[in-house]
């Protein structure tokens, strides 16, 4: 790829899995003016994205061979390298020269196998794993954590702009990925402290309102916080963020930091948790089901 | 008391306990217009606020014969205890109608157990314990967290207003108390998760400032994060708020969760990780210095 790819351009973006967050996300590139051709093993998801102009592709090899840059966002670890290197992956379709931008959120370290053995084929790839859930991907307003080389980082940048609105470059492949689970345990044990401060208080007859409201005032306070204990009271478990990803999202960090070596309590913590809710079959609840582990 | 404390007043306020903490907060009071008596059993503590104005007493007795209202901010239980009913205690020097309040954090429990004791002798008592640190007392804007009548709470409103900046009133007494234990279960798991993030960072070899910035912008950002973490990366290990503190307030909070009963892992988590700091001889460090449990 030797010029920045802008709207416009016929013959040169490929997405990959249209489910909850990809649907939007390529519904903003079309939007955008983007050529978008997509594919979903799902065959009926994407019948919306065709009315907005995309073409349909019958297997991830034929988008990628229509392709300069395919983009996928998928479930894991196992569906990316499907996609990209099973049987009429993306990766046979891709011309040397063709850029992988990988949004889903997976294994860093597969992450990295997996960019060389498309180097190998004379292709790129980045990582690019998002944060802000299916709200941050219908308003075009997600978190990007970006890794791969740089010039490819920014020739791609422009597509960036359309789906999100911090986007980061974080350095060699991979790191899109482990800046993305940095955030996760953080982000996770924040929500913790946030529900456990929460039961505490019912616990103690104290008067909610009031207590969250002194608690938000100070030094304790989080986005967690914020914005998820509100849902908790008016007992709204939708998801914005699924139980089920928090719970793969903290697997992969376990993985990982297992990998690197050290004593990470809080990440032990949350995964047990999350490995709990989902024994209790709250998979479907939004990250603030977190509390239904106790108060069922 | 019948009528509402106004600077000025004459003989109206005493002020036990002249230290990190109690030292502005006196300061604010005297720099108020009240009239101001104060006692600690360090005498040359009281040196500068002498230069104030403040009066200087000879015990906690002979402030209280002097005092309508007495406030305590000492360090911990026994403390209070000892000033309130040990020899030469406040207790016996205030008239029926005298209001104690106590800002030092200490026991819930214990605290009703001294508001009925000074009840006993026709005295009101107030639990307001304050967030904010040192820098919140020099400044004026600490968090407080006022429990007991509410009457004696408005009538107090404008001592409390020179101190602080966001002052809640949590129902009776002991509720103070109970909502500070709260918001420090939520602050030190945020600040477990911040530190988690940045070792996680670090050890993974990810650029900081980069990955600190992607976590602030999104769903994981929280006070700690913002406020501590810069810190941290300076290696400024000053107490805003020290370790030894906190893990006096986080035994306070497992003493109480114990008489509640119920499962709270992350107050069980924070209070075994500040205890090991204590064993490491981390106490006088500012609370950042959790990370020096695993990089010393």
């Amino acid at each position: 790829m030797d010029e920045e790819i802008k709207p416009g351009d016929k013959k040169k973006l490929g997405f990959i899995g249209i489910g909850v967050m990809g649907e939007p996300m390529a519904a903003n590139l079309l939007r955008a003016g983007y050529d978008v051709t997509i594919f979903d093993r799902t065959c009926r998801r994407c019948e919306k994205l065709a009315l907005l102009g995309a073409t349909i592709a019958s297997s991830s090899c034929h988008l990628a061979q229509a392709s300069k840059i395919v983009i996928t966002m998928v479930s894991d670890t196992a569906m990316v390298e499907q996609v990209l290197f099973g049987e009429n992956g993306a990766a046979e379709g891709m011309e040397s020269g063709a850029v992988l931008i990988d949004m889903s959120t997976i294994s860093p370290t597969s992450t990295i196998e997996f960019g060389n053995r498309l180097a190998a084929l004379g292709c790129e790839m980045l990582d690019a794993p998002v944060s802000g859930g299916s709200n941050g991907a219908i308003t075009g307003t997600l978190g990007i954590m970006v890794g791969g080389h740089r010039e490819i980082f920014e020739r791609c940048l422009p597509i960036f702009q359309v789906m999100g609105k911090t986007i980061t470059y974080t350095g060699q492949l991979g790191n899109g990925q482990k800046t993305k689970l940095v955030n996760q345990v953080v982000g996770a044990t924040n929500l913790l402290g946030a529900v456990e401060g929460l039961r505490l208080a019912r616990k103690a007859g104290l008067d909610i309102p009031t207590t969250m409201q002194a608690v938000m005032s100070g030094a304790a306070n989080s986005w967690m916080l914020t914005h998820l204990i509100p849902l908790i009271l008016k007992e709204d478990f939708a998801p914005g963020f699924s139980i089920r990803l928090q719970h793969k999202d903290l697997k992969l960090l376990t993985d990982w930091i297992a990998s690197l070596g050290g004593d990470f309590p809080a990440a032990q913590l949350v995964y047990s948790l999350y490995s709990q809710a989902m024994e209790m079959g709250l998979e479907r609840q939004g990250n603030q089901g977190l509390i239904n582990i106790w108060e069922p």
